[in-house]
């Protein structure tokens, strides 16, 4: 019987690390190979971490990837490798590209047909796409390769080489997170598996980026669109999988058809490799299980994403610690709590650091939230810094109202005392910050947005409400986040009474314009026939549109909506357009 | 005889402001025609300015601007005119574009062939590329029509169009400046209006847009190559000449050359406009005088275009006044002088804040330098708002050394202060690194680059120098900045006897392997090879590395250099990389 043991290993790499990356294939290529498999897959661009970004522009870089290619192709003795890389053959003609080993030698390589520019991609920017359909028949299966982006074309790479005889695609991927993509991904490789009658192996990178979580959940499906294995979504894992090809081969003539397409203008090429050594035929392998994973619910999946993130930002720039400003109230406990899951409660410190305006409540929640974590917590109350500031101030705003100025002075003091915390102790500030309050400017520039990493900027208000009662649902009622902290009203608590509903909408109809405008990219005349109020809608636009300065110069934080700001969302500062 | 009056605006427009583009455009037109002008031609996305970025993802913005164009159809009575706009077939089919009209008439339209996806520019993020070659005969004059980086290509449009007959070709640009910029472009026109025997009028735009300033310098070729046209640097102008196309027709006659460029596969079209009005052939023209601007000198043409990005910038933004603390130091005197060209003397506020570990001269110099500029400006000490926070620091700072986080403590207060200032007053901060501490890092995140506008992020420290004395060569020595300040070591006075060259080696040689690194993208081994000490640019590569995630979060500043912070260098901030 013709079976293909398949691996695909979704490592956790990191831009850059050449020799971490570089280990870690090693690594598992060494386990796939003890547990019997003919052929393990990495992910698209396994040895450089994805995305690279402008480093693709140093020629050292590009030497010494080469470099690592060809110790990982060292350890392909015995095991058919597919590892992503980046080829070259000038520093001005670079392809995201996969090579093909066996036994030491490298039976070929493919380059990225279909190369995305959109979102927070910028492939054309230093890929050139490539043009040739290789397939590869090695110990007598016949495996297609093809990378990410190339898998979403009917009439792409995976029809071409289906056609001219591969039996497997393996897919490999740096497909970053955002909620409901798996179910995308997986609807379309369904099509796309059972309309070429092909198996199609899907390997995607895991971990966090910068602002992108690569969320794993690699899968295969079989020649008739059903999912046969699923690997854990956020964290790193080796999937298996025996594939029959002689059943593949059986249903293909019993379900033959003539094809349309005209590939005659296509680069096909063939290449056959016979090992000397193990070969598919093999039967004393070990017995495998194949998982199909459970797909984790949403909320549960946001909630890893954005651990993950965090907890990959700060390790893989060396730190360990962060510190958090404790304001009472639920961005703050939520962030916490995302820290203390990603870091361990022994690396995060909370600061509670009140003013004259903090409600005695405020500083009584952050305390149980410690409590609950069992984070360390200092309280540094602010009030004699803001009036020494105020009093070295007072020629200056002589004669003027008291207003934003002061109460912004009050969010910097704050942002002063965590950075410098910070630099004395090496800890990273997260801020806490939430979408819908970064959409609006609802932030102090240097104040609450002072700090290293964002964890919670491309989550909605009302989406941390739902991930504050997810996340106490793991633990007995109450739940670590106290319940006061998500009924009260929510307050900045820079002047007397303030509640941010003050000056915005009800919190759900305010996260509600925001995606119709943001996400959906509605325009102004959409989002009021869609039944907001005119005067309302005007007025988030202009703040939506007036506040890119102060976004600008934000951390960078977990994307996890279809559009964050970021990379994501390219907008002009200087903007003089107006839609009302 | 055949003559044609060529006009090429150069104007300044506001991205996404439609209206003032369009009311900018016409009274262009009205000034040309009353010039006898036959035709007028205005840079590349007239109607949008550039670059909008992702305000080209909605569609309201696309109809505007397709209402506009229309509006500029109107003025076109009795005069050709080219623009450019967007062009679209859907929202995810858009072009970038260039109409041209007369009498009302939309004659035709280009669409742009070769798309910048490099450096600062994204434009496959959004825009299709074009595939027509048109050619206009619009009362006996052949013009052909293409866009920016389609120039650049010896084998691209301009060749094409020519070989079928087009006598003019209109080069609509949205340049932006760096230095050495105007001989590059006036090299590679003057060559290709030769090579194609063919008028190239090169029509740039002017002004500034967050980071980036367009220099206009407008330029017309004869079809020998010879400069006869060169627009004002920095400033808005109209450039009128008249072409000779008999003499053109008769050179080309007597210099006949088969071609050997195949352009069977191009879709060429022709289209034919006689005016029923107006036309060439008119005599009772006013007389016009074509300038050949002189180039402006190096320095000086640095210092322009940060004073237009600093003015555009705030202006555009719809600020008047700007704040900027004054440290006695040369990075923010030239700054302040930059704003006072920019802005004009009421709307520049000094504000010195000494600590205790300010000198005397610094204080005495930052004074001088506002009396010089005629600004006002604010003392405001700081130290004890630094005791008072260093105070409510004291618990969790106890039994620590003094040292980073107590100087950035200072930074930050005086960030605070500006800021301050800047919500009450309502002016903008200008930030005052440079380039040079910028790449190293050796600036508070949160302190001296809190602000709006970081006006010299792209000038070398070197340079900030050279500026400094070109600018103080404007009047009778000393000039306005100080000469204490230019001689004294640089120093951020954050500690006792502190200098600049404590940390770093000095700022010639700093600057020589910031610029291999940076600008020219030179390796390790490469700058160590051209002579520098190896563990000094191990040093300096890795600091410049690390700091990515400042640059990350500073306020956009004018680029100057061939390769500047921000869109220019994208560089992930978790990088494993290390080449040394």
């Amino acid at each position: 019987m013709r079976t293909l043991r398949l691996a695909l290993a979704q490592t956790n790499t990191i831009v850059g690390n050449l020799d971490y990356n570089t280990y870690k294939a090693i690594e598992y290529i060494q386990e796939a190979k003890s547990m019997g498999a003919d052929l393990v897959a990495f992910p698209e661009m396994t040895i450089t971490g994805y995305p690279p970004e402008d480093l693709l522009f140093k020629s050292s870089f590009l030497k010494d990837n080469i470099d690592r290619l060809d110790q990982i192709s060292k350890s392909s003795f015995g095991i058919t490798t597919v590892v992503g890389f980046v080829d070259y053959e000038n520093q001005n003609k670079i392809y995201n590209a996969a090579a093909i080993f066996r036994d030491g030698i490298m039976i070929g390589k493919y380059h990225k047909i279909h190369l995305p520019n959109y979102g927070v991609f910028d492939e054309n920017r230093y890929f050139h796409a490539g043009s040739q359909y290789p397939i590869f028949n090695i110990n007598d299966a016949n495996i297609g390769i093809n990378i990410c982006e190339d898998i979403w074309y009917p009439s792409g790479p995976a029809l071409t080489q289906s056609e001219n005889g591969a039996e497997v695609i393996i897919n490999i991927n740096a497909s970053p997170y955002h909620i409901g993509k798996q179910n995308e991904r997986e609807a379309l490789l369904s099509s796309r598996s059972s309309d070429n009658k092909v198996y199609i192996a899907y390997v995607n990178l895991v971990g966090g980026q910068d602002e992108l979580v690569f969320d794993g959940s690699s899968t295969i499906f079989d020649y008739q669109g059903k999912l046969i294995a699923r690997g854990k979504q956020m964290e790193e894992d080796l999937i298996i999988s025996d594939l029959d090809l002689d059943s593949l081969e059986k249903f293909r003539s019993q379900n033959t058809q003539n094809s349309n397409h005209d590939h005659t203008l296509r680069d096909i090429k063939k290449f056959t490799y016979i090992s000397s050594g193990d070969n598919i035929h093999k039967i004393d392998k070990p017995n495998v299980i194949t998982n199909i994973n459970p797909k984790l619910n949403k909320l549960e999946e946001i909630y890893r994403a954005l651990v993950t993130g965090t907890r990959d930002y700060v390790q893989k720039n060396g730190f360990e610690k962060v510190i958090i400003g404790l304001s009472g109230g639920i961005d703050s406990s939520l962030t916490t709590t995302i820290a203390v899951d990603a870091l361990g409660k022994d690396n995060v410190l909370g600061v509670t650091m009140p003013s004259k305006y903090s409600s005695e409540g405020s500083i009584i929640d952050s305390k149980e939230l410690a409590v609950n974590l069992g984070i360390s917590i200092s309280t540094i109350p602010i009030e004699p810094a803001v009036l020494a500031i105020l009093d070295v101030l007072s020629e200056s705003f002589a004669n003027t109202n008291t207003g934003v100025a002061e109460e912004n002075l009050q969010a910097r003091i704050r942002g002063n005392i965590l950075m410098a915390i910070s630099n004395k102790f090496g800890y990273i500030v997260l801020t806490t910050g939430n979408k819908s309050e970064i959409a609006v400017g609802y932030t102090t520039l240097y104040g609450d947005m002072a700090g290293g990493f964002a964890v919670i900027k491309d989550v909605p208000k009302t989406l941390v409400y739902e991930l504050s009662n997810y996340r106490n649902s793991w633990s007995l009622s109450p739940g670590v986040i106290p319940q006061n902290v998500i009924t009260k009203p929510p307050s900045a608590e820079l002047r007397e009474n303030q509640t941010d509903q003050d000056t915005l909408p009800p919190y759900d109809v305010l996260d509600d314009i925001l995606e119709s405008y943001i996400e959906k990219e509605l325009s102004y005349a959409d989002i009021v026939s869609n039944g907001f109020e005119s005067e309302l809608v005007t007025k988030i636009i202009r703040l939506v549109d007036r506040n890119e300065y102060k976004r600008r110069q934000a951390p960078p934080g977990v994307k996890i909506t279809r559009l964050a700001f970021g990379r994501d969302r390219r907008l002009p500062i200087v903007n003089g357009y107006s839609q009302s």
